[in-house]
């Protein structure tokens, strides 16, 4: 990348994620987006960006800086993370925990064969979350660290929903529950599971004629899905439905409890609340992009995390500029 | 540093600063405190740590592996900083914020001369609430950042109400108007001054006899100090005032509003409730110890800020276990 020039992005995938990261490249000034590349005919693409097929991706290895993987973790990236990292720097948004070593190895093995840089597993969590959880608990070694998921919409559960007879539209939120969150910032140890810390707030649109108080009972005692949880149903007109609950919103908070001397607590909490979730992802993910081009730029290689890389690398600004307005 | 051999730290002032890092060297398992240097007479120093003169420091440049420098921004730092940055590998709190980029240049270059590592300004503002004010910029590029600090005592205003006859124990907390905040989470774009986004609550104990009316009218009215804030005067045993207003509670808040679409808002927000807020700064300064001592071992020279070092060199995990553990 010559100096002066914008970042060239490729955006290697078109669903929520690829489109979250055309649109947050409309924001920079110094990034833009290259093309977009899918495995799908690229004139059925409905994108302003120059559209390609995956296969072209191979003639254009010195125009593009940074390719961002916006596929799915399940099948996708294990797969086009370790092809593509040796030809190309990578970001991606992998989201699989319990394989982040392996998957880790495989990104490192990849980039160090292709001289190039990969940065792996970013986005809120994997991603902003880990970075406040290891952050807190190294400065906060004694304690205890709470992750919750929501206020946000499942997905999966918003399925289950419309699955029921009677059903047009639904949307399932799960939302923490106020009183265990206030129970861990007074500074109370506890223990929780998934189910008694979150409750399930579902909104439908009845079919016409269907009996309100059968579907409310068909959910509420979905095993697996809603059996046990506290779940509220929300009975809402189509207008509500489309104006208020189409969108993807998530967010949820990493807490640290942690004694600083034998009577002295302290708390410290990082939260989100987000529109929508895939667009907030591409945004870390650019923002990684940023620091992605500039690591391969002063000459590393192989593999990264979030971990172990310098937070002024995710700034267009300089390290003076930085220290002057933002320290 | 010997592998295997815990990092040997030296704390440099003894005031509150300086006893938490005392108190927080016991909550690690790979760093001791190696001694307390005061240029008061070291038997004068209560403290359970080897005691020594600044004057002794000298003599042991082959022993220390981070001294961390505890003394005052605005006289002892900048002074102390940059001679003992020739020598050792230092860790600071340094909080003048309109001076940064100046110090920063002197213990580049006394860091530079000694070969070793000076990290500055660590603590939580500036510090983590940098940190997060960095990364949020970063990843929402289009937005507004606010910062809060408090519900924190004041020292500065206790002692002006300790000054007021009739007042006999008191202690100023400044809080940030809850109302502004959740404007501000609600994804209004706000301006906002001192003045008026922080209100002031008050807790005194009254000597004998004296009249509460006219003590509250003088607090309330003291120019520069409460006059046109909100102020809440509380009038307190001397028992409720002994037993829960002896500590040196801060804490505070980084939020950041930013769009990732034209229509479609994140909520970021990374806050802090401290018992102690000289303890928890102690707590960040050490953790950045850990990564200052690595820095140097590796070979690494000169003067970091918190924006320059990754996370994971604040932890005793190895990147591995941080990978599979918290990432």
């Amino acid at each position: 990348m010559a100096k002066q020039e914008k970042i060239q992005v490729g955006i290697v995938g078109y669903g929520n994620l690829g489109r979250g990261v055309e649109k947050a490249l409309n924001l920079t000034d110094d990034m833009e987006v290259y093309g977009v590349f899918s495995r799908r005919n690229p004139n059925d693409l409905d994108t302003p960006s120059p559209a390609y097929h995956m296969d072209q991706l191979d003639d254009l290895k010195d125009k593009i800086d940074v390719l961002i993987l916006c596929g799915g973790s399940q099948s996708d990236i294990p797969v086009q993370g370790p092809a593509l990292a040796k030809a190309f720097n990578t970001v991606d948004a992998y989201d699989n925990h319990s394989q982040m070593n392996q998957y880790f190895g495989e990104m490192e093995s990849s980039a160090q064969a292709g001289q190039k840089v990969s940065v792996i597993a970013t986005g809120w969590d994997p991603g902003l979350f880990s970075m406040n959880r290891l952050l807190l608990e190294s400065v906060l070694p004694q304690g205890q660290t709470y992750t919750f998921w929501g206020p946000g919409l499942s997905q999966g559960h918003s399925d289950a929903v419309r699955r029921v007879d009677g059903v047009k539209f639904a949307a399932q939120y799960t939302v923490p529950k106020e009183e265990i969150l206030e129970k861990i910032r007074a500074g109370e140890k506890i223990s929780y599971q998934a189910q008694s810390a979150h409750q399930r707030d579902v909104y439908l649109v009845l079919e016409d004629g269907a009996d309100p108080v059968k579907v409310e009972e068909e959910i509420v005692n979905m095993p697996a899905y809603f059996k046990g949880y506290t779940t509220a149903v929300n009975f809402i007109s189509e207008e509500d439905y489309m104006a208020n609950h189409q969108g993807m919103p998530h967010g949820g908070r990493v807490l640290r409890q942690g004694s600083t001397s034998p009577h002295t607590l302290s708390m410290a909490e990082f939260s989100l609340s987000l529109g929508s979730n895939p667009e907030f992802t591409a945004s870390v993910t650019l923002a990684y992009a940023r620091a992605c081009a500039r690591l391969a730029q002063e000459g590393n290689v192989g593999a990264y995390t979030v971990f172990d890389i310098p937070l002024s690398y995710l700034s267009p600004k300089s390290a003076e500029e930085l220290r002057a307005s933002i320290l």
